[in-house]
């Protein structure tokens, strides 16, 4: 895997400078490249061997599971023409075009139904509580695989629109009741030429409180960081990052996602 | 660090093998330390010092956040008054009592709100998908901050507890409308008696789906797998984990997490 050397090799305090803009802590402890990581969506053909997979599946089971629940499941689309489709309805991204494995990551509570010895027992599973340790287990499991995954060399994009069009891609997988795709996961090596930068963020004690929420913060620096970033990548429209977020967060910005809660209603979730 | 040397040492093989019950697929890449996790509950009285929580939160903050929004926070609660008050909330439990550093790991999007140039323009931070979102921010950042901790030798419990009286929980956290603790997390250094097995879990096949989600599963293999588990714990009960799980994810077992719509609507979260 000579040619992904290159890649994620910044040192912890490197890694620290150009995520905060800061110099690194004293004594900063070496987190190896858990201060590396960038969404990749540029990937080489080289194939990722499946038993390269496996280990990042076992990596993802062995994240914690709320109460033992297992409540997620990973579904890979591999096929080109089911790969075709589901990006279609994921809008259409080079990444998931392109990647050599994608992953359907799930909210499932389906298991709990179809395996329950009574299945009227989980009376439960339409309520908000058991969506919502469904999405924290998708999302523990996912990014344990993901940081597995960059501990070897490869790349990972985690996809929110396969949130876009949520109908289809339950068709397109054959979804069952109480089962969600909550985003996307593209994995595969990352091409040299395009492999992106570190990308700023948030400084650590403007999101880390002491015993209580400010409630009120000060975004100024990072507005002025990102301004910075956005002219890099030559997409400085003037706009700034609170700006740019608070847009994102309204009806206008959720590319249909405000559809959401009639689909979850639909196959049985968050009723209550 | 030398008393957590023992701990978290199984190579990547050993670790499958006690996590599957079936022996390592050859040629398992190693995984440092990915596959070894298992939720501490019994912490030495040795401090974590500050400048290492600071680190983890680098690490959780260099996780993916969707669209750049950074929708969650994390607040520490060391004051011993304020850790027994939240505990009272949290099912009077152990690890949260003694864990030497813990977190509320908050679902956020008061930043959108409040940051923004015109508050009127987020206008669905109460759907769903923003929720979904926020919770799903929330776990990755937590996740990556796990395996960053465990890379140390420390060891971490989340503890969903934190959504059982989420009313006292935002009142004593001070959270604005738009924020939602998640679940909570405790860090320190484990207890060389009493650390714990890695735990079984579900084979690879089980969770990772070729294309298409199958519906049906047989979970026979794992029920035998957890009776022998629960039998090693003397916590036979003559019930297996598939009827375990059914009971949890009834309104018996949701400990009044059944009211959290109720909350959730209150705060300005999942209205629609």
């Amino acid at each position: 895997m000579g040619h992904s050397k290159g890649m994620f090799q910044e040192s912890t305090a490197e890694a620290w400078a150009a995520r905060f803009g800061t110099p690194a802590p004293e004594g900063l402890p070496d987190l190896g490249r858990l201060l590396n990581h960038r969404s990749v969506r540029d990937f080489t053909s080289e194939p990722v061997p499946e038993a390269m997979i496996e280990a990042l599946v076992g990596a993802a089971l062995s994240a914690a599971t709320s109460s033992h629940l297992h409540a997620y499941s990973l579904v890979s689309v591999q096929d080109p023409a089911r790969r075709r489709e589901i990006n279609q309805f994921c809008g259409d991204q080079r990444q998931v075009a392109h990647a050599p494995w994608f992953f359907a990551v799930c909210a499932d509570l389906n298991r709990l139904v179809s395996q329950a010895p009574d299945p009227a027992i989980p009376d439960a599973v339409d309520t908000i509580e058991m969506y919502t340790v469904a999405c924290v287990d998708a999302a523990l499991a996912a990014e344990r695989m993901v940081v597995a995954a960059e501990s070897l060399g490869l790349g990972t994009c985690y996809i929110g629109a396969l949130r876009n069009h949520p109908h289809e891609v339950r068709r397109i997988l054959n979804l069952p009741d109480h089962v969600f795709g909550v985003f996307g996961l593209c994995i595969g090596w990352p091409s040299e030429e395009n492999f992106p930068r570190i990308k700023p963020r948030l400084n650590p004690d403007q999101i880390w409180f002491r015993e209580q929420h400010p409630a009120q913060l000060d975004v100024q620096e990072f507005d002025a960081r990102m301004t910075e970033e956005y002219a890099r990548d030559g997409r400085d429209e003037g706009v700034p990052w609170s700006a740019r977020m608070a847009r994102r967060a309204s009806l206008r910005g959720l590319s249909g996602r405000e559809k959401l809660q009639e689909f979850l209603h639909a196959v049985g979730l968050n009723r209550r």
